[in-house]
């Protein structure tokens, strides 16, 4: 394995004066709906409103002072491009966004408020990756890959930590799944931890890649996937695949109707904003697919960019 | 005065089977935009989602056997009725609601799913007084005023004991007031722990009976007033006037744009769901119409029950 606990630790060392150390919440409601006793680990919170930041700062304090200061150049429909901008900044060097032209404006006007240099692109994987190496070349930038980066998955492994460090006796960790960072710096973080746990993974029915390249047992693109849960349209790297593919129990697929009802209920009960990718981890518990009654369930929240304009429950 | 610091020490014993001890966040970009460092008592995530359960559950839980078997009574817009149903479920005895007929819907449903039992009336306060003491004459209940009851205003309190014990160098205390059971009850739990400290109130400009009535040092009934901050509506009574008039420091009227701005940015930067009598609060900080820079603010966020069909900021 690329990526080991060890790096999910010193990870922890180098954001901690950078990053937030998040809230962990509980929910009677939820509690009840769910048959189990779940903790919200709160990414939503985060800088930058998403665990992205975790594995964006990593990367950039992760640089030696030469490579710094050429800066890093990432493609992100969002999240990711926050956090590198923000983290960057913190640095004091550049960052070089690529975006899809249709990225929510909210995620637009953050990236450039955190100081990045944005240049649009088609919403295809393969236009985003055309412009950013064209913007390497021009730079001398560091790629930091929104996900298939060791320094990004330990990075994003540093949420697990915090939440196994504060509630060991987890039998369970759902974390939602898209490119995989997250989920594979989470199984990482949570396996080493405590071996015997389980990690389960949460994705939309509508882009459910990860969910069939773990059964074919190698990479399926996602193609053209629909969901509302626009964090998680991404398909698993190289690098991340096979440490899921050897950590994580299984992927549950979640139905648009069970993302949106899983988003609302969290507003409206628990109280605090979430974004639609985070609310794919809470689907799992929501839809009931796999039985986790009576067991302690950590959830990792990934995140609260939303829209305020228009919810996905406003038709 | 009527209730002391001790009474809120008595009521915190009471609820503590029963009421959250809710979190204290904090938020860099809600510092920075108030030029204060701001500790927000998340009341939006206690039981029915409200401060007002505090109240209610104390009053409840202090009735003799004999009393409480007849049931208790009340009218509210809201949160004070749902908070009094679930206290009184726990409890198991009768709840007597008398709403509105104009409630949002989400609060009419909350209050019938804690086993409230409903009565509607016009939306007036002589239609809700009469309607009450009609059903008090014919159930023997006992009324638990929303506001203007010694139980409720030391059960109120208990918000404020917890964040000045977890926090105890604050300059300032915000908290809304409509009625005043949230007010007063905060600034004798914080006066009470640390007599120096300044308790300012939060008013909608819309709504400013409390503010005419401080100037006036007389109550000034609310007449018909029109605001967004729709826990605001009611005037100020006989208990909680004349504690409010010795122990707060100032009423800071908030424009409805206020409100909403500031309701808009708690949701989108702090991630959690308040309702706008709560932004009321955070309205003061937003619109920074009193020199608080440099100090220590807790603000009491009242709750967060909204209808997420439609948000202020919608058109």
């Amino acid at each position: 394995m690329t990526v080991t606990l060890h790096d999910v630790q010193q990870a922890a060392e180098r954001i901690r004066p950078f990053a937030h150390r998040t809230p962990i919440l509980t929910s009677e409601s939820l509690n009840q709906r769910a048959g189990a006793q779940v903790f919200l680990k709160c990414e939503n919170m985060q800088k930058v409103g998403a665990f992205k930041f975790r594995g964006a700062c990593n990367a950039v304090f992760s640089l030696s002072e030469e490579e710094a200061a050429h800066g890093v150049v990432t493609h992100s429909s969002g999240n990711h491009a926050q956090a590198l901008a923000l983290a960057a900044r913190l640095r004091g060097i550049p960052a070089y966004i690529v975006m899809p032209d249709n990225a929510p404006q909210v995620k637009k006007d953050a990236v450039a408020g955190y100081g990045g240099q944005i240049t649009f692109c088609k919403p295809t994987l393969e236009a985003r990756e055309s412009t950013m190496e064209r913007i390497r070349l021009e730079t001398g930038a560091t790629v930091v890959h929104p996900y298939d980066n060791e320094r990004v998955i330990a990075g994003q492994g540093t949420a697990a930590l915090e939440l196994l460090t504060e509630v060991p006796d987890l039998d369970v960790v759902i974390a939602p799944v898209g490119g995989g960072g997250l989920l594979s710096g989470t199984s990482i973080a949570a396996k080493g931890l405590k071996p015997g746990i389980r990690v389960i993974a949460a994705e939309p029915e509508m882009a459910d890649d990860a969910y069939r390249s773990m059964k074919e047992g190698k990479i399926i693109p996602s193609v053209n996937p629909k969901t509302i849960a626009d964090g998680l349209l991404t398909s698993l790297g190289a690098l991340t695949f096979p440490i899921i593919h050897q950590n994580v129990e299984q992927i549950v697929t979640v139905s648009e109707r069970g993302i949106i009802e899983a988003m609302r209920f969290v507003w409206e009960r628990v109280k605090i904003v979430i974004e639609p990718s985070a609310a794919v981890a809470v689907g799992v518990l929501w839809e009931r697919k796999v039985d986790l009654s009576g067991l302690k369930v950590g959830v990792i929240l990934s995140g609260g960019n939303v829209d305020l304009n228009k919810l996905p429950w406003q038709g």
